[in-house]
This record gives C-alpha cells, sequence and structure tokens, in this order.
C-alpha cells in the first residue's frame, strides 16, 4: 500500500505496475500534481488543469494497480492496516509512506489565513484572487495609500518558491496587466521578497544566489536579507521594525513534515520527518517505508538529503524496484543513493540558475533548459503540448493566461473563503449575463 | 453605463470602444464567460480559463472604457445612479442592463442544493466534481445498490445544456473513464435526460430533435419525455411515480431573469424580464436600456426573441452602436432586428444539429461547423488556439483534459461546499505527497 500519489508515491508505484503484486494507491485528491509549476498557477500563468493529472489516468494501464482516493488518518502498525476516513481500516503487507510536506508557522499557525503557503490547488487559486483583487480593488479605490497597499506583495521567505513567486508577481504586474487599468498603474506594484538569513536561495551557490538577487531588484522587486517577519495580520506584515501593509501575502519559509511519525508512534526530527535507514525502511517499525519529505534519508557522508523533487522520485522508484525484487524473488532490499540532477529556480521572464554540483548554470540558457525540462517531467503527453503552446504564446505576448478570480471577492481573507462563492444562496444572486 | 459584461454588455461595450464617450463596465467577475462551452468544464473537458477571458484584457484597447469589478445591488432612477455593493452609488447618464439570467425552480429553490443549474464557473465546477467523485466512491464501495446509485446521473430539462450535458456525461463514463477503475465499470453508469414536455429540443425543429434523441439513445442516454420532475433530495430525483437515486443532478429546466425590473421598480414578465421598445429601450424609465436574458423585446411579428447569446450579441453591438451616433451626433436610436445566425446543439463526439430556419443541418457535418464557429466565437486567439488543441488531441484519444475534483470530496452537497477545503484548517491537514 502506497500512502500519498506525489513525486515519490508515484514513482513507487509506477516501478510496481505489472509486477504479480497488488498496490494500493491512496491520495485526498485524485490528481497528482505536479507542485514545481504551481508558483504558474498562483500567478494566472496556468490552469490548476495544466499541472494536474487524474492518478487513475497515470496508473491505468497497471492491472494491480488500485487508486482509491481517500483520506488517511492513522496507521494501526501492529495489525498492519491503515484507517481510511469515511472508509474504515484497509490492510496491508508492505506500507510506503509519501505522503509530503506542508509549510511550517514554527508556532503561529494562525498566520496561514492571511499568508497562505503554496502546496496545494486550493493555495494557489487563493494567492492568484489574493493578487488581482488587489489590483481590483486598487482601481475602485480613491485613496492613494489604500491603493499602494492593495498593490504591494510580501513573500516571506527566499527560497526556490519564494523567488520564482516575487519574479512572477513582479512580471504580472509589469508586463500582462500593464494596460488594463485607467486609474492605477500596476507597474508602481511593489514586490517583497523576505529572507531571514543572510542571503536568498541558501541551498545554491553564493554565485548563482547573488545572480538572482540583482536579477529579481532589476525586475523591481525588493529583496531583503536579514529581516525577519515578527507578525502577520490581517492588514499586513511587521518586518523587523517595520510594518508594511500588504494585499497579498505568501508564506514559503519552512517545511514541516506530514503526521505520518505520530501515526507510527515514533520519534520524528525537528519538523516531523521519519528516520529511515539506507533501504528506506522505517527504523523500528516492521514493513514501514517512508519516501519523500515525510522521511529523513542520509547521504553516504551522513548530511540529511534535501527535501526535493527530484530525491523523493528517485527514492520512491528505487523502493519500488527494490520491493518488487524482494516480494517476487526474495533479494534483500538494496540501499538508496542519490544521484543530483541539478537543482533550479527561476527568476522571471527568460532567467533560471542551474545547480549540477561541479557545474553551474545562470540566465537564458538556463532558462531555456529549465522549461524544456519541465514540460517533459508534466506527466502526460497533453499537458506537455499544452504547456509548450502556452508558454510560448505567453513568453510572445507578455501575456497571462488564467486569469480568474475564482474566489467570491468579499470572501480572500475570511477563513472560508469559498463557502458564500459556490452556496446555491450565492448562485441564486448570481447576475452574469451570457445566455446559453 | 453598462451593467454586465456577458454576451450583450460586452459587445455593447465594444460597440462604443474608442467613441469620445466615456463607458463603465460593471460585472462581479473579472471575467467574461463562454456560457456555451461551460458544459465542458463541468463535464471534465476544458478548464475554467479556457472559456474565460478577463474583462480588461477584452477592453483594454479602449481607453474610453473603464472595467469596474462589483456587485450591483440597485438602481436609483431619479437620481440616475447604480448602487455597487461596497462601493456606493455610482452615476450614469445612459444605463444599459445586460446581467442576464439564472435558472428558474419555479418555487423550490432549495432544489438548487442538489441539483445545481449551469451558469457559472463555481457551478461547472461544483458538478465536475458530483460527477467525478460518484465514480471514485463507487470504486471503494462495497455496496451494488449504492454503486448503481453514485453512478447515476439525472438531467433536468431537454433543452440544449440539458442535452449536451448528458451526452457529455454519457461519453465521460463510456469513454475516458473506462478503463480507469477496478471494482466498477463506468460504462454501466446511467444517465436520464428528463424532459417534462412532449419531446426533447423544443425550439428545434422536429425532424432534428427526433435524431438527437435516437443519437442519445444510443450513446446509452435515457431519454424521458413527458414526465415531471415532482421533488429533488440529497439522494436522487422523484420523477413521476419513480425516486430514481442519483449521486449528481444538474437542473437546466427554465430561466429566471436577473432582478433588474425589482431596481427598476417596474412590471415584468412572468420570468422576471424588463419589457422592451425596438429600440432596446425599457418602456417607463428614462435613458435606461435592457438587452439579452434581462429583456423581453419582440419581433417584426409581435413574438418574443428567444434567449440565446446571439439575441444579446446583436442587441449590444446594435444598442452601442446607436447609442453612439445618438449621443455624438444627436441620430435618433434606431429599432433593432434580429438575424437569425442559426441555432445550434451538440448531441456528443462528432454529432450536433443545426437549425438556421430555412435550412436544417445534423451530423458530422454540423458537429464540424459546431467547433469551427465556436472556437471562432472564443473572445481570444489564445484561447482558439488552444482549445482547438485541446479538442483535437481529445477527440483522437477520447481523453479528458480537466479531471480536478476541486471541491472537498466531503462537501460536494453541503450548502458550503467549498468552506473547509480552502480553510486554513483544512491546508494544514493537507497531506499531498511532493516536493518543492
Amino acid at each position: 500500500m502506497i500512502v500519498g500519489a506525489g513525486f515519490g508515491g508515484l514513482a513507487c508505484a509506477q516501478a510496481l505496475g505489472g509486477h504479480p503484486i497488488r498496490i494500493t494507491v491512496i491520495d485526498r485528491h485524485n490528481y497528482h500534481l505536479f507542485v514545481p509549476l504551481l508558483y504558474q498557477v498562483a500567478t494566472a500563468a496556468l490552469s490548476p488543469a495544466d499541472v494536474a493529472e487524474p492518478i487513475r489516468k497515470i496508473l491505468r494501464r497497471h492491472d494491480n494497480i488500485r487508486v482509491l482516493m481517500g483520506e488517511v488518518s492513522g496507521v494501526d502498525v501492529a495489525g498492519k492496516r491503515v484507517l481510511v476516513e469515511g472508509e474504515g481500516f484497509v490492510a496491508y503487507d508492505r506500507l510506503v509512506l509519501a505522503t509530503g510536506s506542508k509549510y511550517n508557522y514554527f508556532g503561529n499557525e494562525h498566520w496561514a489565513a492571511y499568508a497562505p503557503g503554496l502546496k496545494t490547488v486550493s493555495d494557489a487559486r487563493q494567492i492568484r484572487a489574493s493578487v488581482l483583487l488587489g489590483f481590483e480593488r486598487a482601481e475602485s479605490s480613491r485613496d492613494p495609500e489604500e491603493q499602494a497597499a492593495l498593490m504591494t506583495s510580501v513573500i516571506v521567505g527566499g527560497g526556490p518558491t519564494g523567488v520564482e513567486m516575487a519574479g512572477a508577481i513582479a512580471e504580472l504586474a509589469r508586463w500582462s496587466l500593464r494596460r488594463d487599468f485607467r486609474n492605477i498603474d500596476p507597474r508602481s506594484a511593489r514586490v517583497i521578497l523576505v529572507e531571514a538569513g543572510e542571503r536568498i536561495l541558501a541551498p545554491f551557490p553564493e554565485r548563482l544566489a547573488s545572480y538572482a538577487h540583482a536579477r529579481l531588484e532589476r525586475m523591481g522587486v525588493e529583496v531583503r536579507t536579514g529581516q525577519a517577519v515578527r507578525d502577520i495580520r490581517a492588514e499586513g506584515a511587521q518586518i523587523g521594525e517595520e510594518f508594511i501593509k500588504a494585499g497579498t501575502m505568501v508564506w514559503g519559509a519552512g517545511i514541516a513534515a506530514s503526521p505520518a511519525a505520530r501515526w507510527l508512534g515514533i520519534d520524528s526530527d525537528r519538523i516531523g520527518r521519519v528516520p529511515v535507514g539506507h533501504n528506506l525502511a522505517v527504523e523500528g517499525v516492521e514493513d514501514v517505508f517512508a519516501i519523500g519529505d515525510t522521511a529523513i534519508a542520509l547521504d553516504d557522508q551522513g548530511k540529511p538529503l534535501p527535501g526535493l523533487a527530484q530525491v523523493a522520485k528517485q527514492q520512491g522508484e528505487h523502493l519500488g524496484k527494490s520491493l518488487g525484487a524482494n516480494l517476487e524473488r526474495g533479494v534483500p532490499m538494496a540501499p538508496f543513493r542519490f544521484r543530483n540532477r541539478g537543482n533550479t529556480a527561476v527568476v522571471g521572464r527568460s532567467a533560471a540558475i542551474f545547480d549540477f554540483g561541479k557545474r553551474q548554470l545562470k540566465g537564458w540558457f538556463a532558462w531555456m533548459l529549465w522549461a524544456v525540462i519541465h514540460v517533459y517531467l508534466l506527466v502526460a503527453f497533453e499537458q506537455r503540448l499544452l504547456v509548450s503552446v502556452q508558454w510560448f504564446w505567453r513568453w510572445i505576448t507578455y501575456q497571462s493566461g488564467a486569469r480568474l478570480i475564482a474566489y467570491d471577492s468579499r470572501e480572500v481573507r475570511d477563513p472560508e473563503p469559498l463557502a458564500r462563492a459556490s452556496s446555491p444562496e450565492a448562485a441564486e444572486k448570481t447576475s452574469e449575463a451570457g445566455s446559453s
């Protein structure tokens, strides 16, 4: 049984496809989400369906794989069964936990209502609505101070997601929306990237990070390093001594693993990851494995592997093959070894950085490489084709493809933001023009 | 001032673009929705962004047009101003009401919670989630009766929307999902189209309607004419004497105009439409015009014009030109004359009907014509290109492009279906696998 159909779980299932082993894949969504491109959904460049693919569709040719949509809420280790909400217990022989991570607010979970992370389709829709509604409200406002606040975005965390979000919002304002308003100039929008550490993109070499830093500033992003977020409220963020009023806030400042360790009743590391051995088995619990952001695995030098999609994917593939060989032919579980395929981040239109360990790339060519690789990695052929067409078109026209505000205008800051928009009362009030 | 950016309002604004007249367009959404293709969003073929285009983007080249996102809730006829929620009053010299229609439940508004109409992006998302979740739940159910109920769809109303929905759901089950499940056979899904009248597609000639009827039955749709819906509950629909348990219900059985007549304080017809003269001016109220589904206009024979997109569009264009000439050069307002461009409905993969009045078309060629016209009519070039590519690809592969379930699985039948899915608590519980 594989819990979670992210990069790790899916790779594991695919490696086991066609084997004479019965596999169940459980995920709370019916789709696999290509998280590295989610920032493009949040910034109105792509639609959710462009970066999501039905899990059933991906796995359908493997008759030995069953897909269940459901939310796992616990594991009965002794009874070897998993608790699925609304379904009851489902038994397993071997269990693979690939349940990923969420953003870590370090004890300030109430900030999430104002500064969502970027992990789910719903997060991306909320951020998109917030950015676009900021401009809509600024256009109809007559108060210059309010207008400025509505057009201000604060991105917390200078990792790849933060850098990509900051760059994409700056581009949206400077190019896509440039001519769309009458009272405001979207180019005056402020985008502030806040990083508590000394520099942005800490996992990257200094040279690439300072290139990205300079590039972001050239696009108009205010990069503030060495400044910590002290508070986040509905109106804005307290950054060091300064309170910045902002219409949009995005959180990307830290990761916490899913509650797998709690399910297993074992100790985790500081951010909730489950310790696994070299063969990815959870230490001290029989027949349970953990991969991706759920696990803390060490490399040959004893250093923890980073929380990257490629790590999860390689672990999943390795574990799938290893489990297949073990179950079919009794081969012992092989140790996992991570091969670095290169670490990348995009810094706006036609600029990216690539770190391959020994070699490094930056600029236009890195961006081309990034685009080719990401289109290739998108699961299905249709998606590849569509995303290519859209990117190409947007690249020529500086336009954004998916600028729908899918949240009710009054609800973005509400803790239940989509409630009224989709309630029957709201449907009744509908005043859209257009007949069939 | 133009209220509503559907087909009518948008055509009116475009006809006035570039004139030395200040125009304000108000809509509650930031996008124009191409409603004739909304059924494809509801049946997982297209994404919302494929059939929606930002109003600002469409109108941006006209410097005399200002776009406001906001909800109109009243008109002060004496003071010549419109009440916009959260904005206060906005003054007008001439007012065009193009606020469209919603579905009519004929006094049973509580049915809307279980059988939504198909007018908004939110409706389409709800129906899509309901259809797809029906299959997901049937797959994990062990009760054959429950499985059958979950895979049953009841479409109320045999107009073009009902016919298109029924055909598209039948195709989704028979083709796109065919190989995706292990416990159920999606091809056994029931699709029931209920029409209270004697035959489906009443506005079309008998010959075309019976072709569509036969075609639907060949696709496995149960077409039930002369049967009225007596009750709709969470579990299903009472159709005549029979209670049919259904996982998905869609309402398309009648139209009611938006509350424009109430705003103006005048008498409307039975379904809320505002009577207008031949020049589209609202009778008895100065400087107010109404078009599209908001208005009841009579043709030369004294018959009311049908509630079609082409009527709204032609009226909008005519009114825009006429108002422009009137305001700029004092030319009297010209009478509107509807030119029938052909009435159409799609009956599944590669079959459609077309009624041009004297000439009629059906079958494959009509479908091709339908596809070409609809791609052409989609507002922006990018959309045309993308939708063409997607359609072509899906046509070859029998696949569906947008199968995301965007609703929380537990919420579809809840009156506030998206609440928990997008609340911070839900975001916290997120267990998606996949790292950045």
